[in-house]
């Protein structure tokens, strides 16, 4: 196949990667002039270039640019498109995203796979980075189903664990898994700083350990992620926090009013259900 | 030194093997014949027995028993020994526990070296468990300035980081640190698995990965030892819960009014913040 990818930054250098070491051809867009140089350069893309026309051709494009940008993207694109080019994107968050895209082109098929790593950027990309991570396909009843097919096996081709639900079901999913730690994580930190003794915080800091840094660790992250995360995804995220919030409530009341059978009943319930999620 | 060891558990077990590596001949006391017998095989202690008698010639005692039987334990000791003996726990809260034994032995010293595993037992036990992790002493006013000096010394052979703080701070600390971490972590696993819609669980549990993992570690953890936390350390847990669901708070409330400049500001705060936890 002929491949188009638009944004060659971790993820959309990474795809041109494993789709190329699969025999198919793979144009890359980027705004940068530099970041399409080093993409050929670096063996991400067959050919690259600013310009969009580059993909008038290809048979699937990736839209891989950070979120705010893909609906607008896409609009610069179809222009010149034929109608049978499959259309999709790897955003974190998705009902927003096939809300605007689908209208623009019937052939969209939102995508999200779940990997990364704390670097960004075209000198981030590497092999195998889908390997065994979830690839989430989010069709709606209008899309195409030979198009859902055609995307499913590109992403079983990268070794991802293909899963395929609706945008909403998977933002709801995600907003559990991965949206609302970033927000108990940073309130984490938020409320330590917050402590008014300086000398308890002090030690505090000096005393924190692997506990402390894993519960932390997604609060400590890119704030703009974060910030993107809750702007497009704030239903389904407001939704963990209210049900976050009774929980932590009722862990506050068996504290205060010293319920210790009913905490150790939660303790031991937690430590029972933490299994199912530990994909090992 | 002579030293003497009740409670041949992991940190018990492991403080036997590095003081004895030092030089010091170590005795040690366990509620069960069979854990003497494994120490003295392990090497963990040079003699050990289930009578309390053994330690009538020690200088130094360290209580390493759970939490709930210290002072119980002090008490029982107490009877044989020479004024001067020096007594000391491990602890991981201090102030309950130094309320209840400094009136019982005024050579009392508060100790928590802060270091673990997630295995328990003699077979835990292992050496230089204790190197380049905090050991926090809890002197009061009234505590001897010479055993202060001896247990620092002790703890310092062992490759320590030592801190001295009263076991208030020492508390306040810990609470914020330790354990509103298991709290919050806790109510995270919780909250998902009373999610409603079991297609959205189910995805949840299939797409999650290490940044669930690493914010539901601690809430996923031992619930005696949660529990313990929580009736131990009551006042100063609640205190930093109380601070936590406030930050909580104030981001579901930016969440909700889309006060995106807030929230990205908290979350730019939040990545600053955390690197002064990190001890590494």
């Amino acid at each position: 196949m002929k491949i188009g990818i638009i944004g060659l930054g971790l993820i959309g250098g990474s795809l041109g990667f494993d789709l190329r070491d699969h025999g198919h051809i793979v144009y890359g867009v980027s705004r940068k002039e530099s970041t399409c140089q080093r993409a050929i350069e670096r063996g991400v893309v067959d050919d690259a270039s600013v310009n969009i026309n580059l993909l008038s051709t290809v048979d699937i494009i990736f839209l891989c640019t950070p979120i705010g940008l893909i609906s607008k993207t896409l609009k610069q694109l179809i222009s010149n498109l034929k109608p049978e080019v499959i259309i999709t994107d790897v955003g974190s968050v998705k009902t927003a995203i096939v809300k605007e895209c689908e209208p623009l082109w019937s052939n969209f098929v939102g995508g999200h796979p779940m990997a990364g790593t704390a670097e960004q950027g075209i000198e981030a990309a590497q092999k195998n980075l889908f390997k065994n991570a979830p690839y989430v396909i989010t069709p709606t009843e209008k899309t195409p189903k030979n198009s859902i097919k055609i995307l499913e096996a590109l992403a079983q081709s990268l070794g991802s664990n293909v899963y395929t639900c609706s945008p909403e079901i998977h933002d709801q999913a995600v907003a559990w898994i991965s949206h609302l730690p970033v927000m108990i994580s940073a309130s984490l930190i938020a409320a330590c700083v917050e402590e008014k003794e300086q000398t308890v915080l002090k030690i505090a800091q000096q005393l924190a350990s692997s506990g402390f840094k894993d519960t932390s660790r997604v609060g400590g992250g890119n704030p703009e992620l974060g910030l993107m995360m809750a702007q497009y995804n704030k239903t389904a995220l407001l939704h963990t926090l209210q049900g976050y919030r009774q929980q932590l409530d009722e862990a506050i009341e068996y504290i205060n009013t010293e319920q210790w059978d009913a905490l150790k009943q939660l303790l031991m319930m937690t430590q029972k259900e933490r299994s199912p999620f530990l994909n090992e």
